[in-house]
């Protein structure tokens, strides 16, 4: 069966089996979210990193502390996503396929929307994607434009990357800017090195894709920021998805999508 | 001097030497906000709750526990709004001049966006405002509308109305639209029983206006929303701005202007 075929519940079962897949192009429809679970004693703060940066960080739902389910996702947080990242004192130490034993009670998730929530619509118009035709994970790259902080937490932000051919990038800001829960229009048109990206074939996170002649890499905020941001704050335990290894919610795409 | 041509500092000096007057027309140009403090423990949930309901409460800025000043106020919280409403276990227990003996170590203040930064813009546009033209503070009215909950904090949604002559209805949608952060389009144009207003001669606070022939009453979603919830959910102790009696920022209307 085709993945982009699968409902949430149907692909959560297959993660919860053990398989570790990017889930670009699964559950076709179906919202995907960023997953950065944090202490109870830092949920404010994080909460307030979102709202200070709400096209890297755009909040789709939290849950209470210890719960790992939420409104949004029915699923199993500890065991439902393909992969899981473990950090203490802002050191990635571990990549998980669960993450039951390590579900603290005072730990709080947060999901946060995802750019692969309009790549269908991006296809629709006519802009490929081409880490979706190659069956591969999005390219993320760490920038050096500073997020606006918390007084406890602040780091770069977070974009993934998709190159347009020239013709269709103004497509691909307007189909996008619909979007605004989840990342919006682009951060960046063009030269990486403006956000201090020296190579986009090294990205920090995913697989490489090819710029092609006559394409442009257009740059997306991202919602690996928020553990980009653990890392650089020292925050003393936190869980986050494995990057591009998300969270399938209830929800769907077009819930995300403005009136205009 | 024409308070409207006042600095908001100015302004904030008058208020502070004890002048209790709404500042709708003040210090044209300048951004006025809802106040709400809270007590530490609640800040993590009435960012929640804003989260939950945007368009009601727009968070502009948010104070460190203790804090009398903000990035966005570089006056003092305590003293330079004209006037204050003490809450206790949610009952209004009193209106003030200021609040220095009530500011506890642990109040996290909260500036949330107001519907008077947009009136220039539609007066601009040709929409007239009457409460301004009478020098009156706007009405104001709890609906019968849940604002969406989080565990401790619920309540009904609070708007302001302005009458606007219905050839120019379609204008204050588009114009106050472009405001996304101080409110933005109106959440009901027509009947105010829809929204269990009996009777508009009587808004809960404000003053009353005329809604005249050929006009219809366009409600906003109003930053007075968080006082309604501190009430309706018996919050210990929190203080706000007396209605319509707001904290002048120092911020720019403008900065609040979509590109669009």
């Amino acid at each position: 069966m085709d993945v982009a075929e699968l409902s949430p519940a149907q692909a959560r079962e297959r993660f919860r089996a053990g398989l570790r897949v990017p889930t670009a192009g699964w559950c076709r429809g179906w919202t995907q979210a960023n997953l950065i679970a944090v202490p109870r004693w830092l949920r404010y703060e994080l909460l307030l990193f979102a709202h200070h940066n709400p096209q890297a960080c755009p909040v789709l739902d939290v849950g209470e502390p210890g719960a790992w389910s939420t409104a949004l996702f029915s699923g199993d947080l500890r065991t439902d996503l393909p992969g899981y990242r473990l950090y203490r004192a802002g050191e990635a130490v571990a990549d998980l396929d669960d993450v039951v034993a390590e579900w603290r009670e005072d730990l709080v998730p947060f999901l946060v929307g995802c750019s692969f929530t309009f790549e269908r619509a991006l296809q629709a118009a006519g802009v490929p994607v081409r880490h979706l035709e190659l069956g591969t994970n999005v390219p993320m790259y760490l920038t050096n434009v500073p997020c606006r902080p918390t007084p406890s937490l602040s780091g770069p932000l977070v974009v993934s990357m998709r190159p347009v051919p020239e013709e269709l990038v103004e497509t691909a800001v307007e189909v996008t800017g619909r979007y605004p829960m989840v990342h919006g229009a682009p951060v960046h048109v063009g030269d990486p090195a403006e956000l201090g990206i020296a190579d986009l074939a090294s990205p920090d996170f995913g697989d490489p894709v090819e710029v092609r002649a006559g394409e442009i890499p257009l740059f997306w905020a991202c919602g690996v920021t928020p553990q980009a941001v653990v890392m650089a704050s020292g925050v003393e335990f936190a869980i986050g998805h494995l990057p591009g290894h998300m969270a399938i919610l209830d929800a769907r795409d077009d819930d995300y999508r403005t009136a205009s």
